[in-house]
């Protein structure tokens, strides 16, 4: 069977991106029913309906493709998979905080070859495919590119909550973002737009899923960034959930020898 | 002297939140020079160019009022007093994060009566004054109105950073949030405006100065809210600059019991 190209891949995706712009904006600040997972995570009417709306599309463009959802969990089984998060930052939509995401990735054989960081309430856009990353905002589209910061002392390094940390890994957070030049909470997947765009240069998180940090993998390496597992691996279906992502080969290094002391 | 009306105050206070956005705008996501105060607080070239702006527009209006700034500190001696922060949350304006605030304060005879909490790159702005809180974007206008919850079980907690407590208030903070529906770190003069809106609950916050706190006295009271010390007293001029804002006295009660205990 032939494979479609990327352009059809990102065309798709574009429409992806839209539509769960669309459907959280409808459902931003709006009163919101509150659920309980497993994991205590909440979930919202709008994750339910943005998942489904996505699939949907995909079913209809690429049939035989498979799809990891953060609601639905995967479906099919095929060389193409689409990862998708209908709301990364689930605390903050909850909280009419409006720096929540919808996350689209497209791996084929495991890589991930595209990824889409949509934020509905700002009207911001990251997508990487074909080895670029782009940022869009108000029909305005400009190439993004990491920083040029070497080192930590330097450095502007986030993550979202101490509370994504064990005790130990906490520590190791707080030994590292102590030596840097700003440190700051909160963002989810906007921190990564951030470093993408060159405006924070090192973001440490960990308790991260398949469908959180899948398309982030083409946003920081395409516009010149490393992202890693803590131990420096590529990260993949099924990496620990721990991320590194740095401007500089030389930051990534540092942050990684704190992180394993 | 005859003093100004309070319509008079408000229409001055919204040209300099006009002049505020336009200002922090144009600074944003630009190249910034860093600086550090004694402190060890970051200062961008955008703090000092929007206070001297706001000074200027003040000096013409209102010649007799003294004015409290971030940047120039106390000028002039009245029972009219305004207090202005020109970038509240420094870090994320110095990362790129969209959330940061101008904080516009009115103070007659040390009483807090108009609060504005602007946030120039979202285009969102929480005013204050004669007894209600509006909130406006995109030239619609809504009151604003906290929410009704009465217990930390089910509240949502907000907190900037864990780094603005001493170890002693984070342990105190800790025991608290972790009592709490969700809790969520991030967003500095945000978050008051969030909870004057209803879409979180609570705010516990230390070492903030009086230009940080005076404008969110208003916006938080006239919206059905509580805003105190950690002690329970009225802010002022020379708080302790700890701040609890609750929805509810049932839920400020709480708060400051589990702070003090």
């Amino acid at each position: 069977m032939t494979q479609p190209d990327i352009t059809s891949i990102a065309s798709c995706a574009m429409d992806l991106a839209d539509t769960a712009r669309r459907l959280a904006r409808s459902h931003f600040r709006q009163v919101t029913a509150y659920d309980r997972k497993a994991d205590d995570s909440p979930v919202t009417v709008a994750d339910r309906a943005i998942e489904a709306a996505l699939r949907d599309i995909l079913r209809q463009r690429f049939p035989e493709h498979a799809i990891l959802g953060e609601e639905e969990g995967l479906s099919g089984d095929s060389r193409n998979l689409w990862a998708l998060d209908p709301i990364d930052g689930t605390k903050s939509f909850m909280t009419g905080f409006p720096l929540f995401g919808s996350l689209i990735a497209f791996t084929r054989d495991r890589l991930p070859t595209l990824g889409v960081i949509e934020i509905p309430a700002t009207g911001e856009r990251w997508s990487a495919y074909s080895g670029r990353t782009f940022f869009t905002q108000d029909g305005q589209e400009q190439q993004a590119a990491v920083s040029l910061c070497q080192t930590l002392e330097t450095a502007r390094v986030y993550t979202t909550s101490p509370d994504c940390f064990s005790a130990q890994d906490l520590t190791r957070y707080n030994t590292l973002s102590r030596k840097a030049a700003v440190r700051r909470y909160g963002g989810d997947c906007y921190i990564y737009g951030l470093l993408a765009s060159g405006f924070c240069d090192l973001v440490v998180e960990a308790s991260l899923q398949p469908y959180d940090y899948l398309a982030l993998v083409p946003v920081i390496q395409n516009a010149g960034g490393i992202i890693t597992d803590w131990q420096g691996q590529a990260l993949g279906l099924h990496s620990t959930g721990k991320v590194v992502a740095a401007a500089t080969p030389a930051l990534h290094e540092r942050a990684l020898a704190i992180l394993n002391a």
